[in-house]
Parts: structure tokens; C-alpha cells; sequence
């Protein structure tokens, strides 16, 4: 179940995940680079919706164009950027839903030596400590974002270093958490950086006549016909000039590394390959490791569209027991409001994920969706496919339980409201009414990812985080300017 | 390939097929007759993209808010109508994109013995002939639309006759064409009625506290938690009213009847079921039976997502050739403009429609689509299959060759522009780049959808239509108010 | 006080007149009609504010554009009308607030001999009968407006005519009450025609090329570079072809004719001529004529904005008695909402219209308005200009006490809401709080405005009508489509 | 001739005058501080029309809106700023047309000892220098507006002082140019300061309560229903809080004062009060030196709408030539576009501005307007005049002619484009066509403006600034983030 679609039918119960932002970076000698971004960001929507934004080159100067929506409504017609070789382009997702504006990316920031303009997917946890550092030598901000902070402190390290090169890097040292980030300044020059413990995806595509690109994933690159070259390695900072790619080495080095296991299960877009890794390809053994590890006797596997549907194809092949789709879901539905009826009961769901009653009465059904937050959707799924008739109803969940706080970039429930620290799995069961329920165990999840070159962070699962996350001051965006 | 959402994306290349509108209509002693037909509409919107109303009873007058736009964007916030236990809604789609507003539906008129507004879905084929005659006899006319000519002819029949009910069976006596039609009237009362050859699917449903629904489909009852009855026939007509249903028996009696054969292979939804044969059931027989007729050896089997996916189940399953995801289909893609680049070639349909590289390389394909009208879709997305690493691509249609114009509804191409009228299937087949292509034939179509209680028209492939369509003036569009 | 305006600030007490409509045609050679209206319209848009149409001829065919909105609204970019010759334009006032798209104009019509579009000013008091006695004759009613039952009977007298020419006047002649009429037909003819009482005016003008238009008023041919040739006579019809202008006659012969005198006093603008009486003359003769018949001794006279100014003006030369601006009336106050706030006691006036200290305070002032209805805002503007230290404040009405309703198309309040039929001028002055209250008699009134060539229509102050209104039939529009 | 309305009829051709912003601080125990500053602003909305914003103090963070539009389109429905006590407001002009919202205002800031947010009258003529500064000492920089700047120089004076107040009167001591602030911070204080040159009003107010108020100009005072109470004087600050206002004294010592005169002349709203004279007062005696000083034989006065006007009464009244009204203006034309026709040729200027025919035809008039930029649309004027049978046309104005630049906030065209640089005024009556033509003398406008307490700057028509310009660096926008 997609959580940011539920969000706009405005569900008051929280029951949804969510990550922060896609980056992307184009140098382009044919000048189309904002045309190539705007839909390059439109390949990599799924990962933000609440804002969006491209900023160019132009000569000397930065002009961009940010504000809170789609890429399609951000971009409408008559809101064009000047032609230009070179654009970074942002979208963004919000957990908050304030600050929307103020906070959009790119954030163009002009210093002592010059300008930048920084896209920034993940999260500093430390970002609260910084700011405040940054406060205390003097410096200013206006906004409640990440994003203000790194460039701020980019611009801040600039006044000491001899070069931008060097200030990122000093600036990127300082930097604990999460982040992949795309900067452009106004020397001419691209600029991607992924945190060194490889928390959130990044990767290198080559286009016609020598364009070089970098994306969160490597759909964008598919979606503007550039060829996937490879990803950015953790630590890795890269320069995109008129003569091409080239590496900096790996200038920030640390002891452990962990991409974001959340990424193959339900972020990253299936037709996306992260470290090596195939994330549909990831899922379908996800499904298939569920069915060793929580078999039953079914006629039929369904999965929760759309997030599930890949899983549920892995468990089928595995188990032998056939697929078929169990629902039909409305694709519709995000931009309206349902209005509540009297005659109507359970109003949203059978509005939004109607079951096909053909493949369902009668059957015993292995349901297969990708995890299980606070269990209210997953509960009404399941009553629904019983009033259709489903004689069984079996879940299986792609994902371990949560029970534990991300301090990475990705937005999940408090932990008291996490239904996995509430209840055990008997107990969840009971709630969403299920006759079976497994989760896939955080081995079988390795397992299913085993494809990617580098170490997986999975500590929303185990509470083991590739770097201790403890004592960070969160931003006081309470506090802070909205 | 879902044809309005290609046409929202501007393509000047015609390559779509579409059909005008869905209806409903409510009794609902609750008083929450618009809400209810608001929802519904979200669950008909399939059916009509373009403009969307309801219409409701207040005391004896009808009060309605119609609009361009989507349910969602027609109802937004504030916008609401006034309780009523009547409600008649509609969506419309356009095939001309002019007239939007004039044309929107319900149509509420005001005449002799009182007020009604009726939703229409079909095409009267000699609404031109009908016109001109009622214009002859002093009416009037605003729009431009078949709703107008029967809301007026019904007006006109009225002048005639002791009661509403007779007024629509002879108004609609006259109709030539489909026509599945729900009207209120100010007497308290709902009616439906669908034509003698029952071209355009209609059906009744039941809801809490004795509330009745008429619906073009099944889904939209369920989306409103409401029991399917049963199908109004052809040639039937009811009322509804505070008592319940009655039907007011077969009013249209013609030789033959035929139900759409294409509402089970494209238009309507999966968990629909029309005249008792479940859509999604009909697809995955077409998909069984196209691996019956055009067997080929494979290694993966894929739909062309949303409308190949249930047929790409069924040859699977037949074939025993596993089925597998072959593309990402971008959601948010229908509502943006995507820029030209020079960088990148084939712009639109990697960023709509991304091969899935790890289902697609090196693998030999079945590609299941529903149906090839001018085959410039077709030939793209055969070419970036090619372009993602696929050995070869064998394309198989769940529909027979268009050939034939459609006169009941049915936004096919001109007949000179079809592909099937100008090249033979291997002409098809090397034009679209496939290995080899097969289309399911005229008599697997049928067979596929058995389970109908009724004839089916297959006109469109075969040229056999149920009512002889000649010589019938089309309304003069060009000339009249726009 | 302007009306209008007032409304779109949410005045809940009602305290307003109103009118509705401006009418406009054109056919020029130079294919620019569709901007000519578009322009006109911009000098008629104080005679209607809530919506907004043009319609223009293109070959056989009538294309329009018509919204709910201002001029500049409706017609914002990207909505244009094709190049034609041939345009018919309307402004909209609406007493209701509802049916507000369904009853904008220019109303189009296909009828048994062509098209026609008509745009109409006034109000038509026999509409309900000629409305039932249509439906009764077999026609249909889809809006709820006067301008649809004009169309329909035009439409329906056509069938029984030779020529359009012949169906409008037999139309008309069954038309009781105020109309302004101009129409186009598709046989690139434009008419007008004005009652035979001579209601709301109506008049030609001669632009470069051979260029002809109507318009309500003059100031709408000023605004377009057209030389104002005459008006057209009450009862007159007049034919705009190729060849130019010309008269039909009088074909509506009234024994009595009554140009509305509230044209002078408020609703036209004051560059605008009217039957040959200057409007600002007028108003400037009221003033002095009030100086006669309430003299007063006084320090300053000032008008209220905008409507009194020019009566204020007449007043001072008369009474010689120095003018000056009292107030300064904010300009952007129209579009905005005024927050409700605990410190800000008389929350709206002193925003609207702040009182000029240096003029005011310690003066006695004349304060000259148009007329007063209920009199809740002008008790407010004496108020205020007690608080900014007027020591005396005297308030000059420059029309009579209203005590009658208008049938003829002013929006005057009912009967026993105007203050005028609830207390005496003694009773009034208290209410207001000023210091000494005089209203012009309906001589005075009638002297200023003596150079009309007409007779005027003075009901709404003596009760006297030129045409008998009573027994007529409301239009119900309670039970109308909405 | 109002600037900013003629600008957003998109003249092509520049021939008007701006000056930035209104801005407004309240100080209200009732928690209406944002309904009493959005009700502020729309009095201050003739000081800018380009964008919005009003920020409040919630417990310790500051929450703000600001947009593009006007401040009724910026606060439209829903969205409202929290109840508070503390709110800063702003209305900006902008000469550029780009950076609109990166740069609308109030610019809110944190820094290290705490948040504040700043609203900015008037322009900083070293504010490249300073910003130079700044970033030299690692500020970062993200708009391109004087304000950020101002902001930024107290963040970093925080750095050094003990105490906010100190910060300011530091960081306000650095700034040359024109400047009246208004800021508030996170210490629920409200601060006003006004630079030590004086050049642009600023006032203080008392509301019921104990409420107290800063403001641009008296009239927002009025409008809100506060009591004006004083002037800020030329370098004072004015600290406000629970307990009062309270004046830190003239923190800023500067050895010349000079208000802005074309305040006076036709920035401000003639009800205001600035610095102890009248704008009324002024604007009604310029009127009367100009008789003095170009007396002419002549029938009628009358005054350009609606800046001229004041002028053209004292012109009147001085000279004994009666003053009648000689055009009515186009209340509605400022939001439409003006289509271009063949027919229609002089076309934008008698739409807006059309001669009253009856007080023109056949007479000699005084045109008194308030100044002549570039002479275009003057002439436009005189020429519509003698199109409508003025038999002499004797132009008035009240300004001096334009020779110079200004450095303080008023937005003349560069010198060259003034039209008194390049012809005498004999040259400038042959181009406008007028008859005669009459400046008045600077002295002449100074003994208008007597009633002023402080010394005014004229240096716009004498070249004689309270404070040297000259070698300030521009900021340079061309280079700056969009």
C-alpha cells in the first residue's frame, strides 16, 4: 500500500511509511538539461510528491524554479527554465507537512566564493548540532531543512578551503547520517556525494553526445534513454565537468556500511537496480523465501497492489499455488475526497481496493503485501476480501516487523505506535483478523537481497544501525521558521 | 493501453479507442443520494475523464452541478449538493474535446407536465435524423449532444401522453442506437432503460435501509457497499421509487440483441460482471485461449500493464509458460507534460512504460496487449523491449482485428486508418518489430465470454452488426453551438 | 455607494440596488469582433459583475465563451474566440447568487431555420407566462432565465414566420416589461431592439472601416474608438449588416414610454449619454437642485464615493459652499475578505472608505449620496465622520425616498424592508444620526434630468409604471432548474 | 496616474514611478495580532502590489505566509495564521518583476541568540557592499533583497552585542540609504526604527486595550481603528512590548534630515498624516501654488484620476476656475488584458480613462496631473481631451520636472529616459500637445509642504541628497540566485 496516496485521501490514523526525496543531476552539452531533469524528477516522483524543483546555470548565475506539488502541477505549462547545459533537480517527500515552500529543493545558496545549488536525499542526524554550531559562528537561516544546513555549511567550510572540491568534503566529513547529495556550482560543475555508510541510492548514467547524469535510481536514467554506467559507492564524491565523469576517490571512509534495506522492500521503483542489486528481482525472492519459510495450503496468491504484487508473484512460483490478481484497485482515487454516506459502511476501502470477487469466493488466499505498520489497512483489507467470500485469508508480510525508530531518511511511526512493540504476531493476527499470518524473518529478507555489493542496513528491524545514532539533537522544527 | 490517460499526454498520433460515459442513479431513504453518487462516480470514472455531474431531487425541483474535470476535481471542496434521497450522476468521455461544458451530463430540462434529468451512455444513431425533426416541430436546442435530443424528444412525447413513463418508452422507441439511460423525474421517481439490442452494459443494486442503485457497472456498486441484483435487460424498463424496484417489463423489443463484446475486452473493469460473465474471468480466458491458438515458445510471459495484465494471467496459466512483470508503468505520468530533449530519443514511453531488464534479458517474450488500432504504440514498446535485452518478443492481442467502425459507442478510428484495413497480420507484424504476432479470433473472443446470458455485438471485428447502422445522419457537430 | 461591491465583501444585511446586465454587438469588416466585445465589455462592467459572454459567428456556426466571473476572469489567456466579424457580448448581474453558469449569456440557440445567439437587458415580467404557455406548446426549458424564454420564442415564432426578421418582432410584441435586446443570426445579421416602453437604453455607434455596434450604453463605443451615432428609439428594431445600419422602425408601439430615471441617478456610468441627457449632467443637477429644495448652511460639501461625487459637485456650485474629498475609498477592498478582530470595533467602513480629517474635522458638512435603502451604511459613514470630527453632518439624497418594487430590472428590496416605507424623513435622519436629512422630490428629479428626449419611469419612487405590471407571473425560479 | 496599475496592463513602454513596500507591527493582548495586520496591509496595499506576508510569534517560534498577490489573494480562504499577540506585516512593490517570492517579506531568521522577523521600507544603497561583507565573513546568502541583507547584518551583530537591541541599533548603524524597519522577536518584543536621514514615514498608534501599533502610514492606523499617536522620528527606535511603547531615543545621529517629498506628491494615501502635514492638505495647496505660479484663462479645472484630483480642488479653488470631474476612470480594468483590434486605435487609454464629453467639449481646461515621467502618457491625454472638443489644454503639474535618479526607495526611470533631461519644457508641452504646460517651482512644492515637522528630500528634481550616493555598488541581481 502506497503511503503517501493514503495520505492525500487524508487518513486521520497514521498508518504509513514514507522516505525523503530524489535527487538528480544532468550535465548536458546540448543544452536541454532542465527539459532533462523535469523528466527525469517525473521518474522519481514515487520517492517525494509534496514538492518539487530544477535549478540551472546560467552563465554565473543560478536560476531555479521550487513550489509545493506534483512535477507535473510545479511545471506547468508557462513556468519554463532558460536553456541551459547543466541542472539539479529535487523531489520532495514531507513528513510533516509544514514548511513546505521554505523547505522545497534545491536550495541555492550564494557564499564568499561563489554559488551552489544542493539537492539532499536522507537525513542528518546530527543536523540539530551543526545548526546550532553554524548559528554560533555567526551564521543565519531561514528555513527548518537539512538542506539550508548542509549548504550552509558547505558555503562555511569555502571561507577556509581553496577550492569547492575541498569544502564539500570537509563540509561532508562533518555530516553524520544519511545522504546522497547533488550539487551544482557556479564554476561549471556537477557534484554528487554519497554518505559513507551508503545509506540511500545513488548511480551514474551516460546519455548521447557525452551527457552524464546522476539519479537516486536508476530509473530516472531509463526514463531520459541515458545508459546505466554504475552507482556511486558509498564515501564516493564524483565531478561531472565538460570532459566527463571523474571520480574523487572515497573521501569519507567508514568502518561499517548499510543501504537501506527499506529500499528493496518498498521505496525504491521495481525497475530500479541498486548496488548491483535488482529491486523487483529482491522482491520476487522475497516472496519466494516467504513461502519456504511460512507455507500453507492455498488456492490462490494474491498481493496488495501495488507494492505487494511482486512478492505475491515470488511466493507463487515457489509454492506452486497459482497467482491471480485479488483485487482491482482504483486508480483514481488519490485526488478525490470520499464523502462519507450513511448507507455506505466501510467507506474507503471498497472504493479504493475493490476485490475481484471471481478470483476470491470460495478460495483460500495467500495475501502477500509488503509490511505492516499499524495494522488498520491491513485489517480492512482482510474483512474485505471475507465479505467477498475469500474462505481463507493467509498474509504474508515481505518485511520483518518494525520495532524500531529509522534515523535515516525513512518515516516511520513512533515506536509505542508500532503494532509489532504492541502485540506479538498471534496478537497481530487476532487484530487484522487474518486465519494466518508470517513475516518474512530478517535472514530470508538478507537472503532475498544477497545481490547487492554492499552490507544492508536493516535497523528499523533489528535495532542494529551501521552507526550509532544516539545522543543527536533532532531539529527543533517546532522552534523553527515556518 | 489506457487511451484517455494517452490522450492527456497530448499525442497527436490518434492510436486510442474510447467510449462515451457511465451512469447512475440512486433512491436512498438516508438522504445521502449526492454523496453516494459522488463515490460512484469515482468508481465509474474509467468509463469518462472528461466532464462529471449529479443531479439531485429538492422538493420538486432539480438541482445539479456539473463540470469539466474529474470526479474529484468537479466535487472538490465546497461545491457540495444539497441532501436528497434522488440522486442521477454521469461521467462523460469526449471524442471531439469541444462542446466540454455544453455537453456535460446530467441534462436537466423543464417541460409541460414537469422537470427531469437523465445520464446517458451510448450513441443514438440517428440522433441527427431526431433533431432535425424536433426542430421541425419548434424545439430548441443549446448543446450539441445525443442527451439533449432524448431529454427533449422525451419533453416532446410528454406533450402526448398521460404519464412520464409512457413519454420515455415512446421517446426511446424512436432511439435508434445504444442507449443505457437513467433519468429522474420530479414525481419522485427514477427510471432506467436500456436499449432493445442492450449494446451498453446496466444493472441494479441494493443497499442498506431499502436503497436501490442503477449502475453502468457492477464495481460501482460495490465501491458503495451495495449488493449487485441483477442486470436491467435490453429492452427493459424500471422504477424505482420509495416501494423499491419494479420493472416496468420489456417495453423495447427488437429481433437481436449484442452486448458490446468490448466492454469485456477493454472498457470495462475487471471486477465488474455484466449480463452474468465476469470481466476479469472473459480477459483470462482470452489470454488461455490466444495460448490455445497461437502457442509459441517462450521463456516469460508478459502484459502490457493495466488492460494486458489479466489476459497475460490466463495464457500463463494455459501455457505453462511462467508470467512475469515486463514493465514499470509510471502513475504519476497522466497528468504531466513530458519536454522534448534533444538528448533523449524515444521520449514518452520509457518514462511511461520501463521494461522490467531482469524479467526482459536475453529472455523470449509473449507480450499480451488488448488490442492494436494503429500499432505505434505497439511498435515502441516492442522496440524497447528489444532496447531492455529481450531475445525475441511475440506479440498476442486479446482482440481480433478492428476492421469496422463502431456506430453504438465505441470511439474507434476511421476505417481507413486502422491498421487491419491496410496491412495483412504479417505486414502487422513487421511493422510493430514483433517475432510473431497473433490476434485471438473472432470465435475465441466468444468463447471466452460464454458466460454472458446475452448475444454479443462483435461489429467492429466482424462488420455483423445487431441493428443495420446505414444511411443514419451523424449530428451535424460543426455547425452547431459550441 | 456602489451595490456590487459592497455584495462582494459579504454583506449579510441586504443594503444594495442592483441591475442586471449590459449588452453589446459588433460587426466589423476588419475580423476583430471577438476583441471589439471583449474591450466593450470592459466599459460595461459595472452594469453586471458575476458573469460574463461573448458569442461570435464563424461561417454557418455560433462559437461562444461564456463563465461566471469578471471580463478579465472569463476571458484570461488561452481563451480566445476565433477571428469573425460578427460578436454579441454580455455582462451579468444576478439578484439571485444561484444558476449562475446555466443563466450566463449570451444565450445560444439552434432552432428549425439556424442559429441564433441573443444577449438581453431588463427583465421581462410576463416571462413565467410565456415560459408556461412554451412548455404548454411542447418546448423545453434547461436554465432559468429570461434570455432562454426570449430565444425560445424567437425560435418558436420562426416556425410560423417568413424570416428571422419577422419572428423577433412577433417575439418581442408578446414581451411585457424592460429588454434591451441584441441578437445575431447565422445569416451574419446582428439586430437590436429596445421595448416600446423604452426601459433600459440602448444606442449605435459608427467605428472606422464601416464598422457598427450597440452597446447599452456610450461609454462603451467611447472605449472602443466608435463614434456614438444615436439611440436607439424605444420600441425601434435596427439591422447591422454588411451594408451598415438600418432602421426597421418602431415596431413595438407603447402608449407610454419611461426611460428608468435610476439610470441617471446611479446604475449608468456618468460619460455615458442616455435618450440625449448627459448622465454626469444629470447627477451634477441633481446636487444643485438639492442645494434648492435643502439648504443648508455648511462649512464643506463632500460626496460619498464614487456615486455621490458629481451630485456633491453640482450641490457646491450652487450653494457655493466649498467641495471636498471627504473620504478616501480603499481601491483593492473589493477582492478581499476583512477579518473579524476583538480590537477593531466597526470593522469594515473605515477600511472602505476613511474619512479625509483634514476636511471633516470641525466642519459642518453637506454629505451627498445617491440614495438610501435601508440605510444601515450610510448610518455607518455618518457615524464615522462624527468620530474624525465633524461637527455637524448633513446628508443630501439625490434620488426620492424608494417605496416601490421595479419590475423593469432594478434589484430594489422588497417593500417593507425599505427603510422608506418603515419611517418618515424625521424617522430616517435619527436612524442615520445626522444632523439634518433631505431627499430631491420627484420633480427635482425629473427637472435634472430634462433633456432626455424621453419620457422616464419614475416607479420605483411614485408607484406610477408606464405599463401596468401587476398579475404577472414571477418566474419560479425556487422551482427551476438549477 | 497610478504606476503599479499601469504596469499590470503590461506597458511595454515605462512611464511610471514606484517606491517599495508598506510595512505594519502590531502589539495586541486580544491574540488579533494577524487579523489586525492582514486588515493593516490592505491599507498599505497603494505602497505595493507585488506580494504579501504577515509573520506572528507563536510561544517562541515565528510562523509567517507571505506570496505573490495581493493581500487579499495571499490570505484567500484558509490560510490563517495562528492566534498571537505579535505579528510584523508587509506589502511589496517591485521594480524587477522577478524574484518575487524569494524575496517577498517578512524575511524571518534564526540566528544565534534567537529568531526574528524583519519588514523593510525602502532601499539600502550600500546593501551590495555590506552583503560583500557578509559573505566575507561566511555569510550565505539564498534571496537577493535589501532585507536579507538587513537581517543578516543583525544576526551577525548578535554575534557581538549582549542584547537584540543592541544588535539593531548596530547593524542599522552600518546602513546608508532609506529605511524604516520594523521587527519582532522571538523575546515578544516589536521594534521600529527609522533611518537617521528620515526619508520614509513611519508612525505609531494606540488601539483599545492597550494595544499599540507601527505603521507605514497613519491611514492603516484608521482603517483598523487605532488612534494615530506620533511619529517615529528620523533615527529613532521605538521598542514595543506587553507594557508599552517605549523609546530607546535617536540611536542614529545623521547631520541632515529629508522626507521623501513625492510622498507627498503621490506615494502616500491622501488621508494619511506624515511627519505633521496632511497629504490631502499638501497635495490640495500644491494645487493652488501651481495657480500662483501658472495661472491661465480657462473655463475648467479638472485632475487626472485619481492622483491629480487633490491637486486640481486647490487649483480650482485658488484660481476661482470651477473644478468639474473630466474623466471617468475604469474601476475594473487593472485586472484585464486589453485585446488588441484593427479597428480600435489609440486603445488602451480611453478604456481606462475616457474624457467626460459634456465638462470637455468646447472648453478651456486646466489638466492638473502629479508628474510627467516619460511624457507618454500625458500625451495620450491631452489627445484624448481634444479628441472629446476641448477647445485649450493647459497642463499643470504638481511635481518639479524629474532630473535625477533616486537612491532611496522611489523607482524613476534611469536619467536619460526622463523626459526633462532631454527637452525644456516648451520642448515637453509641443510633445504632450498641450497648450500651455506648468511646472511647479521646487520651492513652490516645499511651501506646500510646510506643515512638515522635518526637512524633505527633493533630490530627485535638485540633485541635492541629505546624504552623498555617489560610488555605492549596486547589488547585482543579474548574479544572484533567482
Amino acid at each position: 500500500a502506497k503511503p503517501a496516496a493514503k495520505a492525500r485521501v487524508g487518513a486521520a490514523a497514521r498508518d504509513k511509511l514514507g522516505e525523503e526525496c530524489g535527487v538528480f543531476g544532468v550535465y548536458s552539452g546540448a543544452h536541454d538539461a532542465a527539459a532533462l531533469a523535469h523528466n527525469a524528477l517525473l521518474s522519481l516522483q514515487h520517492r517525494g510528491q509534496e514538492s518539487a524543483g530544477v535549478a540551472v546555470l546560467q552563465g554565473l548565475a543560478i536560476r531555479h524554479h521550487k513550489d509545493v506539488g506534483l512535477v507535473g502541477d510545479v511545471f506547468s505549462k508557462g513556468r519554463r527554465l532558460p536553456d541551459s547545459h547543466l541542472a539539479v533537480g529535487h523531489v520532495r517527500y514531507s513528513t510533516t507537512g509544514i514548511n513546505s515552500l521554505q523547505n522545497a529543493q534545491p536550495f541555492v545558496t550564494e557564499y564568499l566564493k561563489g554559488r551552489i545549488a544542493c539537492a539532499h536525499n536522507g537525513n542528518i542526524i546530527n543536523s540539530g548540532e551543526l545548526r546550532r554550531q553554524l548559528i554560533d559562528d555567526g551564521c543565519t537561516f531561514s528555513a527548518s531543512s537539512d538542506s539550508e544546513v548542509v549548504s550552509s555549511l558547505i558555503a562555511f567550510e569555502a571561507l577556509k578551503r581553496d577550492s569547492i572540491e575541498d569544502a564539500i568534503v570537509h563540509a561532508a566529513e562533518k555530516l553524520v547520517g544519511a545522504f546522497s547529495l547533488v550539487l551544482m556550482s557556479h564554476e561549471n560543475k556537477l557534484f554528487a556525494i554519497r554518505d559513507g555508510w551508503g545509506f540511500r541510492p545513488l548511480c551514474i548514467g551516460m546519455g548521447p553526445g557525452g551527457a552524464c547524469a546522476v539519479a537516486s535510481e536508476s530509473c530516472a536514467l531509463d526514463g531520459i534513454g541515458f545508459e546505466f554506467a554504475r552507482d556511486v559507492l558509498p564515501g564516493e564524491m564524483v565531478l561531472i565537468d565538460a570532459s566527463g565523469v571523474h571520480t574523487l576517490g572515497i573521501v569519507l571512509d567508514r568502518p561499517r556500511q548499510g543501504v537501506c534495506i527499506f529500499e528493496y522492500v518498498y521505496f525504491a521503483r521495481p525497475d530500479s537496480v541498486i548496488d548491483g542489486q535488482s529491486v523487483y528481482g529482491a522482491r520476487y525472492r522475497m516472496g519466494a523465501i516467504l513461502a519456504r519459510e511460512h507455507a500453507v495450503e492455498a488456492d490462490v496468491v494474491c498481493g496488495v497492489p501495488d507494492s505487494g504484487l511482486d512478492a505475491a508473484a515470488g511466493y507463487g512460483a515457489a509454492s506452486g499455488i497459482p497467482v491471480h490478481s485479488g483485487f482491482v484497485k482504483n486508480r483514481y482515487i488519490g485526488r478525490s475526497f470520499i464523502y462519507p454516506t450513511q448507507t455506505q459502511r466501510e467507506t474507503a476501502i471498497r472504493l479504493k481496493l475493490n476485490p475481484l470477487a471471481t478470483n476470491v469466493a470460495g478460495k483460500r488466499l495467500v495475501l502477500v503485501d509488503d509490511s505492516i505498520v499499524r495494522g488498520t489497512t491491513c485489517a480492512k483489507i482482510v474483512r474485505s476480501l471475507k465479505a467477498a467470500g475469500a474462505r481463507e485469508v493467509h498474509v504474508r508480510i515481505s518485511a520483518p516487523p518494525f520495532r524500531h525508530e529509522c534515523h535515516f531518511g525513512t518515516d516511520i511511526d513512533s515506536e509505542d505506535a508500532l503494532i509489532a512493540n504492541n502485540l506479538d504476531v498471534e496478537g497481530i493476527r487476532r487484530q487484522i483478523g487474518a486465519d494466518s499470518l508470517g513475516f518474512i524473518s530478517i535472514d530470508g529478507l538478507r537472503e532475498a537481497c544477497a545481490g547487492a555489493r554492499m552490507p544492508l542496513c536493516d535497523g528499523c528491524f533489528s535495532g542494529d544501525y551501521p552507526v550509532d545514532a544516539g545522543g543527536h539533537s533532532k531539529m527543533q522544527f517546532e522552534g523553527a521558521a515556518r
